[in-house]
């Protein structure tokens, strides 16, 4: 494919109707190469003009596995990037993760490693132990004249994009992240988080998004809005389509409404891409599968496949650019483990698993949607509308407890609701096992595909990834 | 090192003293080589005269993590798998594990895979459901006048010799698998399960070591007569040192007659290099560090990581031999995950991490030396004595609740002890966390290096190693 059909042909042309199309020649399993046989798109020796650093948050060997054998079994295809190694157009690194404070990081210190260069105490981003200041890596692209964006699930001020494009030293002062992005000018910042940019949300009161707009940004409202946005890049965007985290790409689905106003993480990718791709010194590109970290910390099992599988959809858009374009480098990884999520054995394991192809609902919403006065005949029901699932009377009123002990204000509150129960029961039924609620220091999975790639070496510190980066784009 | 060198100078040349000595110059992290620029030992496009081919059973991408971590920790290197990767030397693949009739294998269904190139159902040999025997790949070897062998810490007999050995579609027929092996006369066949092959513990009160002797094997009784057999391998030798396992290599490492009486793996990989080598026309070695998985079933995380450092240090032993042999393809991985373990987050998880530095014994060893009168009082000590942790006394009491419940014949039956409930309790003191007590579907990692590592693709499903190794192989 050549690059100016990319934007006739594939996903990103036709935007608003179809993201999830039939297969391009990439999809379609090649003959297997070795890993003395690299063949990225482009020249894998050599430098790249654009990056897109595609993160699935939180994303355990588990994770992976599981989205790739469910889409494997429900579409008769592994996922996008399962498909990729088929291929052989991927170099592949076992990636550390430790942080300065801890074998085990968190999200700001793990994209402040990648962003800055330097491992620093979990909760900073690009502040090290001594208050040293890290340059982030979307500021010296866009010092080199090279355009930058960053998009995601969750906030745009959250943690894994914030650690591409700004110092600060809490990384939970999103309000004044949002401050931060606005003289930087990146190109496209897409998400969340509204609520940090709104005089209503913010403990300030001032209207962050009228200055946006005052300081010569577009500011994208909804789907329609970004898809709309004319071609040429005149004016930075950004975009951030919800007050917190979007909704799970699960109900998204189920939701007409959702579904009209809110952009998937491919249409958010593509347009971002679109945009960037007309820079003539080349771009860098953050794509963040933000909520299957929040899936994985609330042990939410279709919230993270689905969400894993919408990432996947996004990795698609990126190949596809990458595959017309010849001069990407798509990195694609995660920034820890998240709760190793294991499909298990029994006899009944695959058709336990395959109940997770005909949900319709996450745990998410099925526990946000439980008042003090549900019953549990009703609880029983809804959990079978959502998943197919049903549980016993005994186990619908010991979920039905934890409400009963809920303030009416922290009813909305994810953190008093028990995830961790229902997703106990739930194992039975679906085979899929959890060993906690937070990150872990697993060693994670890294592919690149495009020019550098060659370069990549088969195990890689995070912190290291920044200079590779950098060489790769000849900065 | 030239071959020669090998057998003087390294591990294989000082047995009996210490075989986990000072690093050689693989060990030292060299200029790390990117995945277009495989540097393995001997052609990495060409033939293997042997193959060893390495099975750490059961090993989830935690395990593999957390081992090198404390390896790092307590030892300042990585483990010996991952300096492998440190050195450019490796290609490495992700591997898809299922079964025939499961997404999550079994052993045997796992090693038939490779063994016999086809997936079989679970609990099968090298048997499919129809009925069809698929001939398993130490006998192709033999047939092409290779020398072959297996050395295992789990009974010799156990599914994932087996799978590279015989065909048979009950895998618990142990006692029918010791009486296969004796006309097969592969060469070095190492390991546990001496229950199996002694009048006294077979239904049938045959004799087999005899029989084995008769057939003019040689038997190795114990680490001394394995360490001096004879260099010259007139005889095919057989050794079954323990009744079923042999003990966790933690628990070894503590009791002055184990360590006399029974070979580390890494002894055991040693002596059958040494054997197997001087066959002129090369050789296939299975090693298994089959513990591995027996920890992971138990949630046992001091088991589980000194037997994964077990393991690696028989890794060394392998890769010493390669780097001196320049013909030889090491293979390394797991044939699937099981209980998914990981190292949990919170702000004291690098101090809990490394209380496992200082450990002296399994929960496998406090467990089973536990009586119906024991006393929560020496319940605490004891576990304090082997791990420097202190439960409470009501954790104490909790657990010896279940020994009250057991048979006087039950109690040393490891089913039937709380296993999973001194992990619950452990986890606090060690942020280890586990997700089940079985197999999991994770796709798992797989390294080789030397000649026909270039060829392996970055995705493979086990059964196409099969293949892959006949080819490498020549066959």
């Amino acid at each position: 494919m050549k690059r100016r059909d990319f934007f006739r042909n594939t996903a990103i042309g036709t935007l608003g109707t179809a993201l999830a199309g039939p297969l391009s020649a990439i999809g379609q399993p090649a003959k297997q190469r070795g890993n003395g046989n690299l063949d990225a798109y482009g020249d894998s020796t050599g430098h790249a003009r654009n990056i897109i650093f595609m993160v699935s948050d939180g994303m355990s060997n588990g994770t992976l596995t599981m989205a790739s054998l469910l889409r494997q079994r429900k579409e008769g295809r592994q996922s996008h990037w399962l498909q990729l190694y088929e291929s052989g157009k991927a170099a592949r690194a076992l990636m550390s993760t430790a942080s300065a404070s801890s074998l085990i990081t968190d999200s700001a210190a793990g994209s402040s490693a990648w962003g800055g260069g330097v491992r620093v105490p979990n909760g900073s981003l690009n502040v090290g132990a001594d208050g040293t200041h890290y340059t982030p890596i979307l500021q010296k692209f866009r010092k080199a004249g090279k355009a930058t964006g960053c998009v995601t699930t969750v906030p745009i001020t959250h943690a894994t994009p914030a650690g591409f494009c700004i110092n600060n030293s809490h990384r939970g002062d999103m309000a004044e992240i949002a401050q931060q992005y606005l003289p930087l000018r990146f190109d496209v910042m897409l998400g969340g988080g509204r609520e940090h940019f709104l005089p209503g949300t913010r403990k300030d009161k001032q209207d962050l998004l009228q200055q946006y707009k005052t300081n010569g940004y577009t500011v994208a409202e909804n789907r329609d809005s970004l898809l709309q946005l004319p071609a040429f890049p005149a004016a930075p965007v950004i975009g951030a389509f919800c007050e917190n985290g979007l909704p799970y790409a699960l109900d998204r689905e189920q939701d007409a409404t959702l579904r009209q106003q809110l952009p998937t993480l491919a249409e958010m990718t593509a347009q971002a891409i679109r945009r960037l791709a007309l820079h003539p010194k080349g771009f860098m590109l953050q794509v963040e599968g933000g909520k299957v970290d929040w899936a994985a910390h609330a042990n939410d099992a279709a919230a993270l496949l689905y969400d894993q599988l919408a990432f996947d959809d996004a990795i698609k858009v990126a190949l596809d650019f990458a595959e017309a374009d010849k001069n990407t480098l798509v990195i694609i990884t995660t920034d820890h483990g998240n709760a190793n999520p294991g499909l298990y054995y029994s006899d009944k394991a695959n058709d336990r698993f395959d109940t997770l192809q005909h949900v319709r609902h996450t745990n998410d919403w099925i526990l946000n949607g439980i008042q003090r006065d549900t019953s549990p005949a009703a609880l029983i029901a809804r959990i079978e509308y959502a998943q197919g699932i049903v549980i016993t009377p005994a186990q619908a009123s010991s979920l039905l407890a934890h409400y009963t002990r809920l303030d009416g204000d922290g009813l909305y509150n994810p953190r008093k609701l028990p995830f961790k129960e229902l997703a106990a029961i739930q194992s039975a039924h679906t085979a899929i096992g959890w060993g906690g609620m937070d990150h872990t220091a697993d060693y994670v999975e890294l592919a690149m595909t495009g020019p550098g790639s060659a370069q990549l070496p088969s195990f890689i510190k995070n912190a290291d990834l920044h200079r590779f980066m950098l060489q790769t784009a000849n900065l």
